[in-house]
């Protein structure tokens, strides 16, 4: 019979599903929204209504087939105890709750164990999206076969998957490859870690349009970006004016591969990886952002590393990734 | 039969071996030279006499044993191809060789091939020492059933080795784990590796003192540092004047933990270790060195990883550790 997997996509917004083989071909898909169970006391009824709608995709697949696990990517996700701990934008305590003394530490939902219920003997594998993104670069994507390599994720935040001896990093306590806040200006721009300098401030979506600011200032050349306030600018429209040949988008981009080929000539000291994948909307950007990361990387590279370690797009980058990575950890388990 | 392993630390003035079980207690230990094989073409040489010192440390013992294994921690060395890769200090060109348009790139040994020919059917096992310095920590010392640490290496220069899921990371090319080398100060200090700022510019032995004689310049404070010329001085005096209470060396103390902290607050973000074990010269200073490591690798720690890192001392700090450390590579990987 033909085996499938769910693999789950948790974003603050929605819910994103889908049954997956182990090529990668996806078998129907659904979604349900996250924004309206954001208390904490909804999260139960969350859970149950995943699952039904889960249950409503399976019985729509017009072929008989085995449910052989599900793999979850979610924020704050811990592989080793199947738990969502503290997550920032969901299932939050009401006022009361918090004037009653419920404390934050202790906000952590046994989501493999609760999802599982509904399928009883079905495993549950739940980790953070960028681990997920990973693992679907090495079952799915350009990783498949390396044993050495390290995924970078550029989004809203900056994600990261290390990949050593055939293995997923998850570290001791299941929560490695947090490189977005590894610090690469001390004292820096303030990091939504509450830190200062994090990777993330500079080199997300939101770090990129920061740097956009920061060269308004710095620099003289009339620019399109200069009609727009910092709420209205995003970093697809830095995209756009940079292919376009505008001097300060351009800057932008070569400012954000510069801190990015820095810390990565620093990570590859570390782990010595094959290949760095870049997944994400800045990725989009092609070589406004590849070739300014490869140059500073290498311009920066020991020695024993240098033109050794290839920077790759990722190769899900137009596929429904969230859901693939998250499908990859099931076969990546088995 | 008692199972035996040779454990042989090179050195760039010494070849120290030894014979070792598996609990770590050496049984019989000895040393050639290495200083007086210096060049390209004393390397066979080398190879030979090491190997009968071996057999004569072999035959020494009083009781029955097989041999199961050579392991060796060298410069240089590569774990995967068992080759001592372009070396700084041993086996160098004369300058007949360079003039010839022998490449340095080519000066690659064969190391564990070539010792093994003399032990025919025992496998030969050879890392870099920090490597091996790692592996014995997890064999011998207080790393034994950790999943997930670093080592650190504090010395003429600053090793590290990374292990994650049980594993030492090799890496791709089986260089990984070169922490001495992640930049800590951008344009900074010049470095042996030829680019400026490295870690190991700052905490080896000889980063402290450079630290020691910046601090002559911008501090005040009478010292009897101010006696010694920069040759003169190194890291032990340092440690010795710091316990006496002397200003400046304190500072030194305080500034190298800074520099390490701040770097181990990042890689941890990486890897997420159980512990970071530190070792060698420096590492004696106890307090001195330790304090301000942890203090400043939590003032910078995410959030996510504050106060679960145990910062500890190598339990083989006081023992033949680089031997131990070479043998425990066959102990390994049995």
């Amino acid at each position: 019979m033909k085996k499938l997997v769910f693999g789950i996509d948790i974003g603050g917004t929605n819910t994103a599903f889908g049954l997956v083989d182990e090529t990668g071909e996806i078998f129907g898909e659904s979604a349900i929204s996250t924004k309206s169970y954001m208390r904490y006391d909804d999260y139960p009824r969350y859970i149950e209504d995943l699952a039904k709608a889960m249950k409503t995709l399976m019985n729509g697949v017009n072929f008989n087939f085995e449910l052989v696990g599900i793999g979850v990517g979610a924020p704050n996700a811990n592989y080793y105890k199947g738990t969502v701990e503290i997550p920032s934008n969901m299932w939050k305590y009401s006022e009361e709750q918090v004037a009653a003394g419920m404390k934050e530490e202790d906000r952590i939902f046994h989501f493999a164990d609760d999802l599982g219920k509904h399928f009883a003997g079905t495993p549950v594998y739940i980790t953070n999206d960028a681990n997920a993104a990973t693992i679907g670069e090495m079952v799915y994507g350009g990783a498949k076969g390396m044993k050495n390599f390290i995924m970078i994720t550029l989004g809203t935040g900056v994600g990261s998957g290390f990949v050593a001896n055939g293995e997923m990093i998850y570290g001791h306590d299941g929560f490695a490859g947090e490189f977005g806040h590894v610090v690469v200006e001390r004292g820096g721009r303030e990091c939504g870690c509450g830190r200062k300098g994090c990777l993330e401030a500079y080199t997300s979506a939101n770090g990129i349009k920061r740097t956009a600011f920061e060269l308004l200032a710095t620099m003289n050349d009339p620019s399109p970006i200069r009609e727009y306030s910092f709420d209205q600018l995003d970093s697809a429209m830095l995209s756009q004016f940079a292919a376009k040949g505008d001097a300060i988008a351009k800057e932008c981009f070569r400012l954000t591969g510069q801190k990015l080929g820095y810390a990565l000539a620093d990570a590859v000291t570390i782990t010595s990886p094959e290949a760095i994948f870049i997944f994400g909307g800045l990725a989009k950007a092609g070589d406004l952002i590849f070739d300014p990361i490869k140059w500073y990387m290498e311009e920066n590279m020991l020695i024993t590393f240098k033109n050794k370690v290839k920077v790759l797009p990722s190769e899900l980058q137009n596929k429904n990734a969230a859901i693939l990575g998250a499908s990859a950890l099931v076969w990546q388990a088995q």
